[in-house]
Formats: structure tokens, C-alpha cells, sequence
């Protein structure tokens, strides 16, 4: 394609032509609904007036402690109203916010902090255990500014410049925050892989307005109405995770009541869910099925109708989301990952599926879904050819959007390694259909390659998850001289004295087979019982440790 | 405020960073909507997979007559699906598109266009003769494409390179639309003040995709809800007027079914909105009340309950907007101009007020409303103070966003003279209110400076319009050597026969000086008597012939 010459004509020497700033979906939010609420468990309720002048107060506070733009500021910290200021003050004074991942083993925290540079950290009481050993290591970071509830004295050889609410308490509520290039990183946080160090990520103010714009519009179309003013929303996605899905940006510039659970626990979740009237929530299948499991949940004593929750991270299943529609729940997917911000694709059904029956709709609810305005998504085969939408061609999904990170921080062969061609590689394996509905199938070291076919291994586990007496199953590809690899089934059996046999697992599959549904060689040699599957820090399966356990 | 430093962080050199480009919201669309349609009067309907297919074929077609990049392509159309497709296909291949206001006087059209330097026309076939005596002194003219809906032959002078409709089935469906600098010039046209020649406004790729994005956002706001893909969607503002203040835009990124009535004829608008289930149209006061005061609406033989109407260009008064809400018309205000993309405000109300009667809204319902995401507005002293949130400090209003022109189109003075200090000066006076709310209640010209003090011609037109006996009126100040100026009246009678006398008037307006609501001088002495007041080209009151009149 020829490069083309458009018109750019000049501006009045004095036009003004804002940056697009963090701080304006604030603004936007105060202004729709300055009465709603910010809700901090059963501990604290303030407005979105008072949530501005907050802000502000930190805005103040940070830059008495000497951050100044350019400067990273680490924070760990439960989900609160703390964290959603910290979301906007920081980069509001151009410095950048590193949600510090504290699932992480305390080395892999360390080398984190370590890299981003952090200059300055706002801790919790509960994680200043985890830092202490780490302090002397952390040479750059200048303070620690300690985020208390409780009301002792706290001894801590950290070296605290103060305690979050009383500074802020000393502050005006006027900030006056500069406007700069929107280009500016205006937040940064680590994923893990499977091998080598957690890698950086980072936004810009221009990709988190672009990306909470797109949300924004997404979740506010019919039949999802996820988001309003009149919406009471409460995350239960870590907000260090990829800043909980970018939703509390969301959330606020549409003025949504914000309910924040702190550390997540089942019996407080509950308890805000049923007490604040929660509408949408976001969460991984585990913590979904953490929820409709509880006790009080599933005797329904405890009644969770009408709550949506859009689920991500991996796969809803069929059974999970028709357990939760059973309560009254309306369950959606949604897929992204750390590097896209992360929404790229949203369960937003067809127009006619909506009128169809719950059976009907079911897998379509557990597809990831619709590209969302200005994402550009193909999946491509191995030589990078993009492969019709016709529902069945499944190549590696790959994505153009003005949200991408645009590198790992600091890691220049791994940045390229994402970003080749142009496009970011996702990593996951899918196809498209008619609709340009999305259908991840597997993560692309996931496929297990057996006698020069390719075999996914989510497949096999729904399969296997379909045999009675079967809690939970993780399959994985092991080495093979005969056929490359082999299928291996890592099970947790629903009666732990009481496990099926191994045989009795294959011949469930076998029916499969006979039906046409699964080859005759994608039944798995090894099926293993264990008590409970190895994780990762976020909730999924940790196929690298599964490996390791076959 | 110092100039901070925030942190830029270098991309990947394969990074792919996608500018804001108009073509990324018919994709949406099409995604979002593919089998709703797009409907042409009675004449035509298809969906939105054929109207992709046709801007890019509009694409080819005008490529293939030679337009190019930073080429400017004149239209002149009334509001239908092939105005549509020139909104996408004309700035997606990198060209300009100047939107030309059909309604100027012919003269005042050579200039724009020569001023625009078109080097491509398009032309609806009732504007074949408009042009013809212009054609000699249009020289940059390259060729004219003519939109011909009629079965006969047209003879003309005019040099056609062919017929839209048979130019476009010709072509491919699938264009390869380049990317480029988001800053480019997207759209082009022209507004008349009161004085000089026409001014030259434009807006960019980026400004028209935040301006939808974010009037997209606000149009979904609870109940607002004006558009999404379960919505009918009927323009009755022109397209060449500020493209329609955007909404074929935003309406194209939600997937709406979009109604395209062509000429504006009482009949066929209402046999649309009956037929086609019209949800949500936009217009000025002037043509509401044409169609609520049309004969079959006035005897509700038509039902058009469930309609709602945007309304702006001029205020919505009480009375129109309680006539409406007696038909079950759900009327609310807009406040922009074409300097402004245009949307600045929408009439979103507070929460509580949703709540209560509709005596109670419609004072409400009349305002200018709120600011939308990303506007920055103030009311400003003659000093340039911005004044408080009272609702009773009176100033002009000013404002940034990331939509307005940069610039008058080659107009270096009046660029200067509408962006002093670096804000958009937009001529009205109005007030903002505690919540954020802007009532706008002149044009800083219209004002009447009366022994010292600021008279609204606006309000008092809407006291006098209160008297019995009048249809309309309007106020305007003339010069007084002792009182600086003085208010006076151009009154319509609703007989024409009987009207009321001019002490009349005056005897009516003297109840509202005992209420406290006007001072006595406000008075006017004069109060004439018409058949007709002048209005300009788009329905608004024409205060420079007014003046001239009295």
C-alpha cells in the first residue's frame, strides 16, 4: 500500500488541544454522580466528591515526600478505596504507578521492585512482614508511607515516612495537576511465564483513556449493562492484576458505585455482595466457583439473583456458568491478557442468540467473544497468514489496538519476541466465526503435538471433567520418542478415598471416540489422582509445576 | 505550574501504535450489527455488511476518478445513505470532506467551495442547477459525480464523470484503506456569523473518533439512552450541519438502525418515525415544533409516544418541551456549536430529578445540560475570571476538549479572536450550577446593555411569547443615546388579522415586573408587528436581519 499524504493544517498559535489524561475520567465521574458512593468493606463509605478530594490530598501528599514526575511509586495493598486513589494520583503527577504483584514468592517481589526502580512504596500493614527482609536490597526506594487500619502501634524496622490516612488528612483538596504528553507511562506491573524473570508491562495515559473509553461503550450495551451510574460495582480481580481488568477507571467515569472487598475473603464477599447490592463483579472460574460453592450460596439461603459477573483469565465452562445461571447469575466471558490492558474481546451476544433458550446461549456465553471497538484480532497459522472466520480454522491469536504494551520494560529480545510482524502474539490458539466471535481453544505451548496432529488440551480436560466422580483435571503434552508428545491427565477425584480408576477415566472417554468427537490417540495414557492441582499466583492452572509433578 | 518530566518509554521497534482512525468505528458497527440496516425513505434498505461494502467501493470509485489523499471532495446531498458513505469512504482514503451548506445563498456556496478549494463534487441531482452558473468559476473542480434518483436523462452543463449508484456497483468490495497520521483533516465546512464571509471550520480523524467515543458514552447513560443496536435512529438535523452533531457516527460505532429521511417533508418525517419505529432523532426547536403542530400529531391519529427528541441550536423552551411530553415525546437539550464537533453538553439530569414529576424536570430538561467526558467549560468574567458554580453568576462561556477546530480555515485574525488565552470562546452567556449543570441564556451580541446593566433577549422573548395572542417573537437592542441601548420586539400574532396591541404587550409583561422576575426598564418601547420572522439558514432566529428590520 503507498504511504499517503493527508491535510494537516495549522493551529491558532493559541489552541489548545488537551492531552488525554488520566485525571478526566475523574472529572467526568464526579460530575455524573458526585452523590455515589466509594465503599470500603463494612469499614468506610464516602462520596465521589470526597473520592476527588482525596485524590487531591495525595496528589499533595506524595509530592511533600519528594515524588515527583517520572518517579515510580510502588503499592501493595488489598483492594480498597486507598488503591482506586492511588490508581489516579500518581499518574495524575506524571509519575508511574507499579501495582506490585504480592502473590508473588518474595524474591520474584524483590526482583520486581528492583527492576521497575521504585522510588517510593505505599504498603499495607499486612504486607510489611514480606518487605522487611527486602528493605536493604531496595536501595532506590527513597520512603515507605504505611497504609494502617488497626489501631496498635505497628514496629517495623521499614523506614515509615508516616501512615496513609493521617498525611492525607493534613492536605488541601485542590491539587493543580499538570497536563503533559499523553504518551507518558502512567503505569507498570509484571506478568509471570512459564521460564525466566516476571516481565514488565506499562500504559500510557493515552492507552488507559482509550481502553476505559472502549469498556466503557462495551459494557454499556444491551443485553450486558454491565456499568452505569446506576450500578454498583465490585471487583473481585485483583486491582494489581492489569489494574483489575481496567474496570475502576471504568466505573468511575461512568459514576458507578464502587464497592472495594480488601483482602478477598468468602464470607465478607458474600457478605458485600448481598448487603451492598452488587450488580457486576469480575473474577477468574476459581473465584467463581469459590462463590456459588459457599455454603450459604449454594443452600440458597443466600440469594445472588440478578449479580453478573464477566469472567476471564481462562475459560468458563459450560457446567460453571450453567450452575451459576441455576442462582440467578448471568455469567459472560471476556479475553485479554497483562500486555493488552487487558480488554480485547467481550461476551456481547448476536441479536438473535438473546432471544434463544440458556442451553443455547451457554456456549456462546463461555467463547471469548466480540473484538471490542479498535481491536484489530486475527488468528493466523504458522506462517502468518491470517485464516478465514469460518469457526473452524484455528491458528495463534494475534492483535493490533492502541492499548498493547509496546514492550517489556527493559527486555529488548523478549519485546521483539511479542511484537513480531507488527502484531502482539498472544500466545493462544482459537478461530473466529461468522459473527467475529472469538473461541480460545488453548494457550499455544499447551497444544500437545502427537503424531503430527495438533491436540488441545482444554478439550481434553472438558472432556475428562465430564466423568463422574471427578473434581478437576489438568492435561499437558509429555515427551514421546514414538509421537512427539503423548497426553498426560493430572486428576483430583470429587471423593478423595474413593477415587475412579485410572481404566474406568479412559472408557469414559472412549464413548467420546465412538461418537466422533475425540480421535482413538488423544486418549491419555497416564491419568494420575492427586489432591489438588499446582496454581499460579492468579488463579489458573500452572501447567509448568504440573509438568514437573507428571 | 512548572513543567513536569513524566516518563516516556521507547516501543519495540516492530511495535505497531494505532492511530485514531474513522474507520475503526464502522468496523465496530459492523461487528457489533451486522444484519441491522441502514433505510433510505421509502426508497431503499440494507444492512450494515452492505454498507461496508459500499463505502469501500465508494472508496475504489472515487479513487478511480483520480481523488486522492489531502484532495478536499464536496457534497451536496440531502440526509441519506450515500451521505453515509461519504462520511466514512471520503476521509478513510486520506481526503477531506467538505459537507456543503445547501441551504446558503448560491454566492455564499461559491465562496465555501472555492475557499475549500474542492477538487471533487458530489451532487444530488436538485442541486444540479444550483451549480451550473457556479461551475465556470469553480477551476479546482476536477469532476463532478452525480447522485441521480430520477429514471429520466438529465441534461446539464455540468461536466459529470458519471452516476454514484452505477459508478459503485462497478467497483470491488474490499478496499485497502491506508492508516496515517491521526491529525489529519477529516471533515471541512462552513458557518456564517453576522457579519463577513463564511468561516472555515475542520476536525480530525482523532477528534471526530473522542468526540464519538465519548458521545457515545453519554448517549448510554441511564435514562438518556438514545442509541445502541436495539435502536431506531432518525437525524432531522441536517448533514452538512456539523455532520449531523456526530450521531451518524456514533450511531454507525453502536450498530443503530439508521433512517435517512432525504429532503425534510413533514409527511415523509412522519410516515418514517411511524413506519420505521424511529427511537431517537435530533433537531432544533423550530422543526420539533413543525412536527408536533402537524396536523395528524396534533389529533394523535399518529402515535409517536416513545420518541425522543435531542433538542439543540437553539433553546428548547418549557412549552415546547411540555407540549412534546403531552404526545409522549421525551425531549432533552444539547449544547455545541460547529466550532465544537459540536456536543459540549448533554442533558443528563441529576439523579434526584429523574425522580420527580415532569413540572419538576423541565426547567432541567431546557438547560444546556452537563459537560460530557473530556469537556473542560467555564463561564467567564469580562476579565477573563472563570465564575463561580452558583447558577446565577452570568458569563461567557468557554471552553477546551480534544474536539474543537483548531483553527478558522485560512482566518489568522478570527483564529486568534475565537482561541484567546488558549480557551474556545463560544459567544454565549450563560451560568453553571452547583451540579455542574450550564444554562446558557444568550449570545454575548445579543445581549442588551441597558444604562449599565446586561438584559437577556432570550428571556425576555420568553416572557413575551408567554402573552396571549403571539406565536412568536423576538428581542433585539438598539441604540439609545441615553441608555446606551434599548430592548425592542418583533412580535408574529397567531392571527394575523387580530393582533394584540403593542400596550397590550407591554400590560402583560408589567405582571412579571410586580413579581420581582424583570426590572422595569426591560420594558421595551418598541413592539412591531410581522407576518414573519427572518431566520437563517439552519432555523435560528436571524438577529442581523432582525436589526436591519426594526
Amino acid at each position: 500500500m503507498p504511504a499517503v499524504t493527508p491535510k494537516i493544517l495549522p493551529a491558532a498559535a493559541s489552541a489548545t488541544n488537551p492531552s488525554l489524561m488520566i485525571g478526566e475520567l475523574l472529572e467526568a465521574g464526579v460530575r455524573m454522580a458526585g452523590d455515589n458512593q466509594i465503599v470500603y468493606r463494612d469499614q468506610r463509605r464516602h462520596d465521589y466528591r470526597q473520592f476527588q478530594a482525596r485524590v487531591h490530598q495525595l496528589a499533595h501528599a506524595l509530592t511533600l515526600q519528594g515524588v515527583k514526575a517520572g518517579d515510580v511509586v510502588a503499592v501493595l495493598d488489598w483492594d480498597s478505596h486507598r488503591y482506586l486513589e492511588c490508581f489516579f494520583a500518581i499518574p495524575m503527577i506524571g509519575a508511574v504507578l507499579h501495582t506490585v504483584n504480592i502473590r508473588l514468592a518474595p524474591e520474584q517481589i524483590l526482583y520486581t521492585m528492583a527492576h521497575a526502580e521504585d522510588a517510593f512504596v505505599i504498603v499495607h500493614e499486612d504486607f510489611v512482614p514480606l518487605l522487611e527482609p527486602l528493605a536493604d536490597e531496595l536501595t532506590q526506594v527513597r520512603g515507605y508511607l504505611l497504609c494502617q487500619e488497626t489501631p496498635q502501634p505497628l514496629e517495623t524496622s521499614l523506614p515509615l515516612v508516616g501512615e496513609f490516612e493521617h498525611l492525607l488528612g493534613q492536605q488541601p483538596t485542590h491539587y493543580d495537576f499538570p497536563s503533559f504528553d499523553e504518551n507518558a507511562v502512567a503505569t507498570l506491573f509484571y506478568t509471570t511465564g512459564t521460564t525466566g524473570n516476571p516481565k514488565g508491562v506499562f500504559f500510557t495515559h493515552r492507552q488507559l483513556v482509550l481502553h476505559t473509553m472502549a469498556e466503557a461503550s462495551t459494557f454499556q450495551a444491551p443485553g450486558f449493562e454491565l456499568l452505569n451510574r446506576d450500578k454498583v460495582y465490585m471487583p473481585i480481580t485483583p486491582m494489581f492484576h492489569v489494574h483489575a481488568w481496567g474496570v475502576p477507571y471504568t466505573a468511575t467515569l461512568l459514576g458507578a458505585t464502587q464497592v472495594y472487598p480488601g483482602r478477598y475473603e468468602p464470607d465478607m464477599l458474600i457478605k458485600l455482595l448481598v448487603s451492598e447490592n452488587v450488580d457486576f463483579s469480575h473474577c477468574v472460574p476459581t473465584l467463581l466457583n469459590m462463590v456459588v460453592s459457599a455454603d450459604a450460596i449454594a443452600s440458597q439461603q443466600v440469594d445472588l439473583s440478578g449479580w453478573k459477573v464477566l469472567v476471564g483469565g481462562s475459560a468458563l465452562t459450560e457446567s460453571l456458568a450453567r450452575k451459576a445461571w441455576g442462582l440467578g447469575i448471568d455469567t459472560r466471558s471476556a479475553y485479554g491478557m497483562s500486555e493488552t490492558c487487558p480488554l480485547l474481546t467481550a461476551g456481547i451476544l448476536p441479536g438473535d442468540v438473546t432471544q434463544a433458550d440458556i442451553e443455547t446461549q451457554l456456549p456462546w456465553r463461555c467463547k471469548a467473544g466480540l473484538p471490542i471497538p479498535f481491536v484489530k484480532l486475527q488468528v493466523a497459522d504458522t506462517n502468518g497468514q491470517a485464516l478465514p472466520h469460518d469457526g473452524h480454522s484455528v491458528g495463534e491469536v494475534r492483535v493490533q489496538a492502541p492499548w498493547l504494551t509496546q514492550a517489556y520494560y527493559k527486555e529488548e529480545a523478549r519485546s521483539a519476541e511479542l511484537w513480531r510482524e507488527g502484531w502482539l502474539h498472544t500466545g493462544d490458539v482459537g478461530s473466529i466465526d461468522e459473527h467475529g466471535f472469538l473461541a480460545i481453544s488453548d494457550r499455544i505451548k499447551d497444544v500437545i503435538k502427537t503424531g503430527g496432529e495438533w491436540l488441545s488440551s482444554l478439550e481434553l480436560e472438558s472432556y475428562i471433567s465430564q466423568c463422574p466422580g471427578i473434581a478437576e483435571v489438568a492435561v499437558i503434552g509429555v515427551s514421546d520418542d514414538k509421537w512427539g508428545e503423548r497426553p498426560a491427565a493430572l486428576v483430583v477425584p470429587t471423593d478423595l478415598n474413593h477415587p475412579p480408576t485410572s481404566d474406568a477415566v479412559k472408557a469414559f472417554l472412549a464413548q467420546f471416540v465412538e461418537q466422533g468427537k475425540l480421535n482413538r490417540w488423544a486418549i491419555p495414557e497416564v491419568v494420575r489422582f492427586v489432591d489438588e492441582i499446582p496454581k499460579t499466583s492468579v488463579g489458573k492452572l500452572d501447567k509448568k509445576r504440573i509438568r514437573s509433578d507428571i
